[in-house]
C-alpha cells in the first residue's frame, strides 16, 4: 500500500510500504478513508525534532474496519470507525481511571507497539490497529461525507482541546485564556465555550483564525502578546486576569503567556507537545497557587461525548479543515501547513 | 523588645530590637504569646539560602491583640488571635478567591509590608500586623493553654498540608502517598485522614514521626525511597500507585519520588518551599497527565474549619511539637530542629 514516509526536515513523500497484518487478537485493520497533517508533526517536519532515520508519519485516521482479530467482541468488518491517536489496553490503572493517554502500555498511531511492532499512521491507505475493543469508537452509518471532517478532528485536535479545557477545570463560571491558534487551539475555543464560559479570549495575530475562533465562540481576540498580551487581558476583563487559561502551542513563550493571563489561585491546561521547550517554572506555581495539568490527552475517553455533539449538528469542528489534499499530495499539504496558508491540511486516502 | 535575628548559618541570636508601632490604619499589634521554628527557616539556617545581611525570622505566631489601628473593625484589645503567616489585602482578584498567599500585595509575617517596611517576626515579643481584619483569625476565649500548641498549627503547618491536600484533590475516594515526615508532612497526614482518605501512606524512616503518621491517621508507613520506594506503594496498593501524592519537602528527590508514586492522571499536591531546587518535569507531567497544584498555602482560608476541629478535639496537630524553649534559647530551639532531634520547636515568648 502507500503511506507518508518521512526523510528529514521539509521532506515527507508517498511510498510503498508492507500492507499491514493482524498481529494481536485485539487489532483490526482499518481501511483509511480520511487523515490530516497535526502541528506535532511539524516538529520533525521543521527539524526541531530530529528524524534519525526515515519513518512512517501521521497519527489521526477514520477509516472502515476490513478486518478483525479473533478476540475482537465489539467491532466488525464495515463498520466506520474513530481511532484516537492515542491507543490504551483499557485494563491497566491508567486506562481504568479514563486516562488511555498513560496506559502503562500505550501506542501511538503511526509509531510501534509495546513489542515494537510497527502501527501504520494516519497519512496512508490502511492501518493495522491494536486495542480496538478499548480504542476505536464506531459511528453508526451511514456516514454524511460532509460531516467526516469533523469526524476527523475526534481522532485528536478536538479531543486534546477539550483536555485542556477539562485539565484547567473550564466550566460556566470560569473566565478563559487560549494561547495557540492552530487547530488545537480554536479546538480548544470550541470546547471551552461547549462547557459554558461567560468569556472566552482568544490569542491569535492571523485573520483567519481569529474569525474561526469567535465562530468557535471567543468572545474575544487579542493580538497582542507577551506582557502587552497580559495588560490587554486585563483591559478585557475589567482588571482582571482570567481564571483558565489553555496552552496549545508547546513552546517556552506560550507556556510564559498562559501562566502569566491567569490570577493567583487559577489553572493552566497545556496540551502543547513540549518538544517545543516549553517548561514549568516551579516558583511561579509556588508563589502564584497555579494549578498545571493536561499533556497528551486521553482522546477515547471524551470521543462519545463529543461524538453525539457533532451527529447532531451542535458542533462543526471539522471548519478547521480549510484544505483537502489527495494523498499523493502530502508534501504539499505538509508545506500549506508549515507556511500557515491553511489552518489544518485534511489528506483523501 | 527581644526579637530573633538570624546572622548567617547556624547563627541565630535573640538581640533588642525596636518596638512595633501601629503604620497603617489597618494594622495591629499582637503580644506573642507562642511562636516556633519552622522547616522553611532551616533553609537559611543551614546556609541553603544565603543571608547576605543579618534579619529578623520566624513566621508563625499566636498572641494577644494589644493595639489597633484606626480602620480595624473586626479585632479589639484583648482579642487571642492566630496569625497566618501569609497575609493578604482581602480586596485583589486573588484574595477574593480566597488566595490570600498569592494576593498581589501579599506581607509575609518576619519580611516586609509592600511599603518594604519591616513586620515583626513570630520568633519575638511582639508583632505588628497589616491587613489585621482580613487575616487574623479571633480565638474565642478563655484559652486552654494545652490547646496552645495546636492553635500555633494553624499558623502554617496545619493549613500547609491541608492545603496540599486540597490541592491534590484529596477526598474519601483517592489514596495519598505523603513525602516528607516534617511537620508539614505529618499535618497533610493528619489532613488527608480529615479528607476521609482510606489509604494513606507515609514515607518516613524516623520511629517517632513514623508513629505520628500512625497516630495522625497514616494507615501505612513507607521506610524505602526512590525505586524501592514505588515499588514498596504498589506492594501496600496491591499494584496500584497512588492516587495523589503531597510533596511536603522542597527537594528535587522529594518531588521525583511524588511523581513516581502516582498513577496516570493522578495528582501532586506540592507544599514544599523549592529552595531544596525541586523542579516539575514537563515531560512527565506530558506523558502522564499527572496534575501539579499548591504552593504557598493560603492559610487563613483555611484557618477556621481546622480551628473548629482542634478546639473540638477532634484533632490534635499540636503534637507535632515535641519540645518547648524559652525565646532566650532560640539558637538551641534551631539546632534541635537542624539535628532532628524533635519534630518541631515550640518557642514561649
Amino acid at each position: 500500500m502507500r503511506a507518508a514516509i518521512i526523510h528529514g526536515p521539509g521532506d515527507v513523500r508517498i511510498e510503498t510500504v508492507p500492507d499491514p497484518q493482524l498481529h494481536d487478537d485485539g487489532d483490526v485493520i482499518v481501511d483509511v478513508t480520511a487523515g490530516c497533517v497535526c502541528g506535532s508533526d511539524l516538529w520533525a517536519y521543521r527539524g526541531i525534532r530530529p528524524t534519525p532515520h526515515p519513518h512512517r508519519i501521521g497519527h489521526e485516521l477514520v477509516g472502515v474496519v476490513t478486518a478483525v482479530g479473533a478476540g475482537v467482541r465489539t467491532l466488525g468488518i464495515g463498520d466506520f470507525v474513530i481511532a484516537p491517536f492515542d491507543l490504551g489496553c483499557g485494563h491497566c490503572q491508567s486506562c481504568r481511571h479514563g486516562f488511555y493517554s498513560a496506559c502503562e502500555t500505550v501506542c501511538l498511531v503511526g509509531a510501534t507497539d509495546s513489542h515494537g511492532r510497527p502501527i501504520d499512521g494516519g497519512q496512508g491507505e490502511r492501518a493495522r490497529i491494536p486495542y480496538a475493543d478499548a480504542s476505536l469508537v464506531k459511528v453508526p452509518g451511514p456516514i454524511d461525507p460532509l460531516v467526516i471532517p469533523s469526524l476527523l478532528t475526534l481522532s485528536d485536535v478536538l479531543p486534546t482541546g477539550h483536555h485542556a479545557a477539562i485539565s484547567a477545570g473550564v466550566d460556566s463560571s470560569t473566565t478563559v485564556v487560549v494561547v495557540g491558534d492552530g487547530a488545537v487551539g480554536l479546538c480548544a475555543v470550541l470546547a471551552a465555550a461547549r462547557l459554558g464560559a461567560p468569556r472566552i479570549i482568544a490569542m491569535s495575530r492571523h485573520a483567519e483564525r481569529a474569525q474561526l475562533a469567535r465562530d468557535f465562540g471567543a468572545t474575544d481576540v487579542i493580538a497582542e502578546r507577551g506582557d502587552a498580551g497580559i495588560a490587554a487581558v486585563r483591559e478585557a476583563l475589567d482588571g482582571d486576569l482570567a481564571d483558565c487559561a489553555l496552552e496549545c502551542v508547546g513552546t517556552d513563550i506560550a507556556m510564559d503567556q498562559a501562566l502569566g493571563s491567569v490570577r493567583g489561585g487559577g489553572s493552566v491546561g497545556f496540551v502543547g507537545v513540549p518538544a517545543g521547550g516549553s517548561q514549568i517554572p516551579i516558583g511561579t506555581l509556588f508563589a502564584r497557587n497555579i494549578r498545571v495539568g493536561g499533556g497528551m490527552a486521553p482522546a477515547r475517553r471524551y470521543i462519545p461525548e463529543l461524538l453525539a455533539d457533532v451527529l447532531a449538528g451542535r458542533i462543526d469542528p471539522g471548519l478547521v479543515f480549510t484544505q483537502a489534499f489527495a494523498l499523493r499530495d502530502i508534501a504539499a499539504a505538509y508545506r500549506a501547513m508549515d507556511e500557515r496558508t491553511v489552518i489544518k491540511s485534511l489528506v483523501m486516502s
